[in-house]
């Protein structure tokens, strides 16, 4: 009997059976979902791999048109693939633009359990003394449990895998999506999407007709509870060296005597933040919106998880001391990702090393404008003393200046917020809600960045983010992992939202 | 004609004569002394190449041994080799202890121009735009301009080379050295010599005759005029960790909320030590003994060198501000060795990183005790509100402090100093000046650590460190190198040395 004419999908309105034939898709078809999906994520995705983000664009190319969709890469110059889609159905009430980025961190690959572009299925999180097993065979039972790891396999591939396996259940069971789709894959999202807005302006025409537009990005609380998010924070983010002598020294030899890099950056890093986390530059916070009423309102009903986090993420305090993470995110941040001078551990030297490196990511909040706060960034470094410049200084610079530090910037983008009053919210609460059985947590705004004031701010449609991957994905960082539990959970909801 | 033949060699005082025989024969034998020297450089030595510092100990027993010396490896358990060896000549005056190591500084290859354990000739410093050259065949000129770039090229290496090619070159012209020497060839030197102790223990007796000890290492004065040291200072150094989250966070999604671990390293730094270097540890000074009446004339006497240094490294200003090089090194330090914390540069990922650690490197002045003074950090530490724990906390130990450091201590020793005003000192600067034709400069002490105070305290025998490489060697550094002139100058000052 096909799922088409099986009675328990016939049933109900086209929401409620679009979701029961997910279901029974997925439990009938998960061996072959993972195996599509690890295909996928066995390609390289980084920045760094110009011709494995072309081999990604391919991927969705063929797998969406294998899905009926009309598909079509958009080029600009030095810049990955967009990928275009456009899936229409007859009947179609609304055009949803599906924004989703195929594109993921750096890896580190030496701090993985396993090579980041070899997806290997554990049976529990490695946390959990997780062991690695083979893709299921068919019929195979799914343990919902089970981890697959690999780069990207949460941030952000896995809403593509769900939303193909949706597509394909909807077809199984002769379902009619109720909207158009149009989809925008982009490949730079975690390098700030530098070129996003080059392509708008060339092919923003394409999607003159998006009614909405869904991000397909990100995690779900973590609690585990499903929610929908209406705005991101917008990113900003600058590396900062600080120099001694032009090469290494002795530390024995010359110590007392040799300015010390990690010394004067820690310095100027403890000047610009404080051990909780209160940014100290001048105007930092400056511009800030203040928090809206509706979005006071949505702050206020989130429940208060953050005792559980702490207890799970092995913290007695937290930052910004006593303010809930939920608040935390309404404000920018300024968090030190990375210092690097000479070395630590089994290879460390005695010297003193001819310099020193902070990595500074910045999270803005609305009012902020990234290029202003890196500016007044800039400017703090100034006061400390430095001399700043934007290459390696050479020996006559470093003769002329006490205090050099080099900054680069990286290019970031703004905050945006989507009203959480209007009306495709509700329609998409009834669509979680018909996936999951519980109405979803109503977010005002991800801690983290996506470049949706484009969206927002200048193409001026709604866009919503609607995140299906656990909360404890190790995103951005070693052994990244997808719980399969969420995956299902973005099979049902997708088709859901296909026919809601 | 043979060079004991030699009208050139024949005539003069032996001294005299053994500083023109080591002349001839490096100029007639450098390029083979350079071939012996690159097949001891190309055996690895850190301390994490058990094997190879076996087979380092192995060579120098082979080497030695052709030069008619009695050589024996000791052993105690879980250490490499000591090498021991004993050179006796009939009617010799005096018994001198040569104390050298054979192992070198962790290498970081990465950062290498070439292999750490590929020696490669240069044409000139690799700052300088140097060249990779052949080995110089038989009877080819030599530049004494050209650099031998590997790690131990310098530290310590050099002085082995030199020490065999002078005793080639008393054999050659039939010069008897005028001393006994004893050999004590160290394999522990760049881990703080921490089995040296219990060496001397069991073996000690085998040194009890010995008058002198001369420490063949360390580099000569910046302005390359030659020096002899009465002292160094003492080690000790620590690592120290602090915790953010079990795992790494994603910035956006936790930033404000997490714990930054690296703002934590940079504030706790920050309070060790001021920008200028200044310590501001409590009790970190205290104990120091004052400079006595002779160390302060020679401190006097030194040629203020530090504006050509400055130039040369590219500095406008010290450490320790207005405090001249030679001052600041009767004084213990602290310098920052390496920070670590996420990444930078290419590889930077957004995230909260889970921990953040700095390696802090101390030299100690006389007075200072290595275990007293590394308590101080930590009484410092706990006073910025740490709980300090010795492995990675577990998740219990987590939640019941808010701030956490890992200390490991890394065993140090303390500092050592030899009367300067003693008879040999008057000795060895003759056969300085007749290798040189100028006088040493005297200097009080290293800045950098040698295990001498277990020849001056606990042996009870003076020790003069006798240096020959050049200062800008990049030791403890990638591309460590050492200056032809430099070597051949030790060869000169071993072949003085030996017959004064």
């Amino acid at each position: 009997m096909s799922i088409a004419t099986s009675p328990f999908v016939r049933e109900g309105t086209p929401l409620e059976r679009a979701v029961k034939a997910a279901r029974v898709y997925r439990r009938a078809h998960g061996p072959s979902i993972l195996r599509e999906f690890c295909t996928f994520l066995s390609i390289p995705n980084t920045s760094a791999e110009a011709e494995g983000l072309v081999r990604n664009a391919h991927f969705l190319q063929e797998a969406f048109a294998k899905r009926r969709a009309r598909m079509e890469l958009l080029r600009v110059a030095s810049a990955p693939p967009i990928v275009f889609g456009e899936l229409r159905t007859p009947g179609a009430t609304r055009t949803l633009g599906i924004y989703m980025h195929y594109d993921g961190q750096p890896a580190g690959a030496d701090r993985w359990a396993h090579p980041p572009w070899e997806p290997t299925l554990y049976h529990r999180p490695l946390e959990e003394g997780g062991q690695p097993r083979p893709l299921p065979e068919e019929g195979e039972p799914i343990d919902p449990e089970w981890r697959l790891y690999a780069r990207s396999a949460s941030d952000g591939k896995a809403p593509f895998a769900a939303l193909l396996a949706a597509l394909d259940a909807l077809y199984a069971a002769d379902i009619a999506p109720t909207a158009n789709l149009k989809f925008l894959f982009d490949g730079e999202e975690e390098s700030g999407s530098p070129n996003l807005p080059r392509y708008l302006k060339h092919y923003g025409e394409s999607y003159h007709d998006v009614d909405a537009w869904l991000f397909l990005d990100g995690p779900v609380h973590p609690s585990r509870r499903p929610q929908l998010v209406f705005g991101a924070r917008g990113t900003a983010s600058l590396e900062v060296t600080v120099y001694g002598a032009v090469r290494p020294l002795h530390s024995g030899h010359y110590g007392n005597w040799a300015p010390v890099p990690g010394t004067l950056l820690a310095h100027l890093l403890a000047s610009m933040v404080d051990e909780e986390g209160h940014v100290l530059i001048d105007g930092f916070y400056d511009g800030v919106e203040p928090v809206g009423e509706a979005e006071r309102a949505l702050l206020d009903a989130m429940p208060d998880y953050d005792d559980d986090l702490r207890q799970e993420l092995g913290l007695l305090g937290t930052g910004l001391q006593g303010v809930p993470l939920v608040e935390s995110l309404m404000l920018p941040s300024l968090t030190v990702r990375g210092l690097e001078s000479g070395s630590v551990g089994e290879t460390v030297r005695n010297v003193v090393p001819s310099h020193a490196s902070a990595s500074i990511d910045i999270r803005l909040a609305p009012g902020n404008d990234p290029e202003t706060i890196m500016e007044r960034v800039e400017e703090h470094i100034r006061r400390q003393g430095y001399h700043i410049v934007r290459v390696t200084p050479n020996h006559d610079t470093r003769l002329r200046h006490p205090k050099i530090a080099r900054v680069v910037r990286e290019k970031g983008y703004p905050a945006a917020r989507t009203p959480v009053d209007l009306p495709i919210v509700g329609t998409l609460a009834k669509a979680v809600e018909a996936a999951t059985g519980e109405p979803p947590l109503l977010v005002p705004t991800f801690g983290g960045s996506l470049p949706l004031y484009l969206f927002t701010d200048v193409l001026e449609k709604p866009a919503v983010i609607v995140p299906i991957v656990n909360h404890d994905n190790n995103e951005h960082a070693p052994n990244e992992n997808l719980r399969l539990a969420n995956l299902w959970y973005g099979v049902d909801l997708f088709a859901a939202l296909l026919t809601m």
